[in-house]
């Protein structure tokens, strides 16, 4: 016998976690869909030289690539792909001549990652990325933002936020204080702010360079810190930001972006507490050029953002001269499902199908038969138990798999061509209803039970 | 610079290929779905041995593995699968406890076979999978087909055949000529039937032993020939069959069991025409013990079977003592994807929303950006050109990606909140119109051009 386990840090995923998962990732497909992003696909197997060019991956990343060889093949040639950003570039690169400016794509897929498994971390796990490729228009960075908003909003019951910056008004700040070359070194710092507390943040800054700080005086180090910690809320912080930083031509490109930006989504019918500004959010900053995003679920911010991303000046350098600029993000779909289950907001569903048609010892199959494909002609999803097994066992399996209802054909039933529905929670039977109403009464009992699953 | 192409063998998959494959998929899903199949996930990274072990693949499959080692990995440890069937076995022993049966899972996925690369063949392919695993009831056989009806009648609109044969009738047809011990060899044989023809099927199953053939004397190669080649058709063949082999215990509980499968897929409302007997259908008969079944499209036989699969004995003997006979089936989306292309039936889609917003150049953004979201607010997929370059430039972008509508607001139709909607196909504007009917008309509009396109 071989062991049937999986390998460490891979993991099967069951019914019960993967019927919420389609069903969020067919409102995802439908959401892009409606903003006219389109789908594309691309291998999950990249040559080697794709992933590791240079600035495709961090160091990190780079040492956690899984080598891919058949027979045959030179090892050290093929690789899975870490991201879904490094085949994008790679694709528009690639097919940007047949496809045209602006590209809106959509990718849901795989990724791997050799991590020290650990709890919550996987090797393989799944992202949803879309971008706009081409633009430079602030209405696709506001769109990106509303993507996030509506993708959400369909998934989600609980509250949420999505956080906005530029990196431009940084970039106008560090100027103004004379220390633009030291940028990634005080970004970093300042990344660290919700894990190290103000004051961890100025001695970061204040640290020498040879160790690892960004060497800055005290004076400097207090200006920075505050300037990312009063730059929260809404558009007032635009205002100070303005009043402070505006005759530096970055920042006042930042804030005038950030400006149009809520604007647009307000005209977009996105409720104001849905979105903020936050000076000082320096995510991925070596990375994005203008506007970034970042999502948490409110009161469960110790998840971290569930949708993030940013506008980049150049996609696709490592494969093409062909400038491409850009703005995307990325839902990450497993955090999400795991903060969804442990705020108690995803129902665990062991079938797809509301009724369980039985199997009658003794009876003709062909009777529940033609019952299940009635049911499923009339839209509503039907499973006819297999076997003709002892009743209350079919109905066992129904309760224990999640069925809402049960019809049942008995010898007496089929002879008086009438059933019997079954509410498999409450236990409770309609007797002796004819063949003939058959649709109507599944159709009505299931409205009944989700009415009152609703005001349960 | 580096070379954005693909490796040999793997493909990028642009919109036009993307949009109609995930709407197939989508409808696939739904209809696995009412029938109470539940989705699974495995890793795409498998342990070498769960893949390898004895009888899990034939061995041509075996050489094609992709292997797969990370950084501090043990080479020869891990591997792509190579199909979803093995990993299905290896999950349901691992899960069988927790989840009971009968178990229904579907499964999509890509599998990896390092494959000579050749026209229509790839390294890389979807499998769309669903079986019923521990149970021997023929409503689960007959369900199996009903499966692959419902979820072909939604995706294609050529007529096809679901041909279905049981290995018993075979079983019992050679116990009939005393050649039980040769069955593998005269079904080689006979599976060639269609490409080598009748009299290249005899010389084969004459052929002695050491050149590959089945060593049949003149009458018996007769015999089976005449047998596979009769016995095609509807329920006569079986009225047939019995007449000839029906006292043979293997044989008549075969025909029975077709027997009762033909009545439950009439029950279910299945015509006639698209099911066929083929007693001679000796597909991967190596590995089912029941049923087969094999599904081809009318005109477009060359294609081979699109959906094919059977019952086994026992699914999962690699990996647990307990005994799991199951049957399923699988559709082979590339392959279909490729017929219906071939066969002009699927219309190529660049873009996933009917309505391009123009971005009229000197307009405030907001009033597209606005429109845009009503219109997604009314279930209208709305896409906002971008950037506020000349308008021309817009609608030649809407006409090529295949938007149906552009809205359009010029200084003069933001004065009086009016906009022009013009056909991309015609050409024709219907021009200031109110923005507050703005959803109606274009709701209409696009009624009226999609009835136009089912009369033309």
């Amino acid at each position: 016998m071989i062991d049937p386990r999986v390998a460490s840090g891979l993991r099967d995923l069951p019914p019960a976690v993967m019927i919420p998962r389609e069903r969020m990732l067919a409102a995802f497909r439908r959401t892009f869909a409606s903003f006219g992003f389109v789908p594309i696909e691309t291998p999950h197997i990249e040559r080697m030289e794709v992933l590791t060019g240079k600035g495709a991956g961090s160091d990190e990343v780079l040492r956690q690539i899984f080598e891919v060889t058949n027979r045959g093949g030179t090892p050290g040639e093929l690789a899975l792909r870490f991201d879904l950003t490094v085949p994008l570039a790679r694709f528009v690169a690639r097919h940007v001549d047949e496809l045209g400016v602006p590209f809106k794509r959509y990718a849901i897929g795989s990724v791997f990652r050799g991590e020290r498994p650990a709890k919550g971390r996987f090797r393989e796990f799944v992202q949803c990325d879309f971008d706009t490729i081409g633009t430079e228009s602030v209405l696709a960075d506001a769109e990106i933002a509303q993507v996030i908003h509506s993708a959400l909003e369909g998934a989600v019951v609980l509250d949420f936020t999505i956080t906005l910056n530029d990196r431009k008004i940084l970039d106008g700040m560090l100027e103004s204080l004379e220390l633009s070359g030291r940028s990634g070194l005080v970004l970093r710092a300042l990344d660290k702010l919700s894990k190290i507390g103000p004051e961890g943040v100025v001695d970061e800054l204040q640290k020498e360079h040879d160790q690892g700080g960004a060497g800055l005086n005290s004076d400097q180090a207090r200006s920075v810190l505050a300037f990312a910690e009063t730059g929260r809320g809404g558009v007032e912080v635009l205002r100070e930001a303005e009043a402070a930083l505006g005759s530096n031509p970055h920042a006042g490109q930042g804030i005038a972006n950030l400006r149009t930006v809520l604007d647009l989504l307000d005209a977009a019918g996105i409720p104001q507490h849905r979105i903020a500004i936050d000076l000082g959010l320096a995510r991925g900053l070596d990375y994005y050029t203008g506007i970034v995003f970042e999502t948490t679920v409110k009161g469960w911010e110790k998840f971290g953002s569930i949708a993030s991303g940013g506008r980049y000046d150049n996609l696709a350098s490592l494969f093409t001269a062909r400038r491409l600029p850009g703005v995307g993000a990325s839902i990450g779909l497993d955090r999400l499902l795991a903060l969804l289950d442990e705020a108690g907001q995803l129902k665990p569903a062991a079938t797809t199908a509301p009724v369980l048609v039985a199997n009658f010892p003794g009876i003709d199959p062909v009777i529940p038969f033609r019952m299940a494909a009635r049911l499923r002609n009339a839209g509503i999803g039907a499973e006819v138990y297999p076997d003709p097994i002892q009743i209350g066992k079919q109905m066992g399996y129904g309760s224990s798999r999640g069925h809402k209802l049960a019809v049942i054909v008995g010898p007496d039933e089929a002879i008086r061509e009438v059933f019997n529905l079954r509410d498999l929670t409450s236990r409770q039977e309609d007797k002796g209803l004819s063949w003939s109403v058959l649709e109507d009464s599944v159709q009505s009992a299931l409205q009944i039970l989700a009415q009152e699953g609703h005001q349960s």
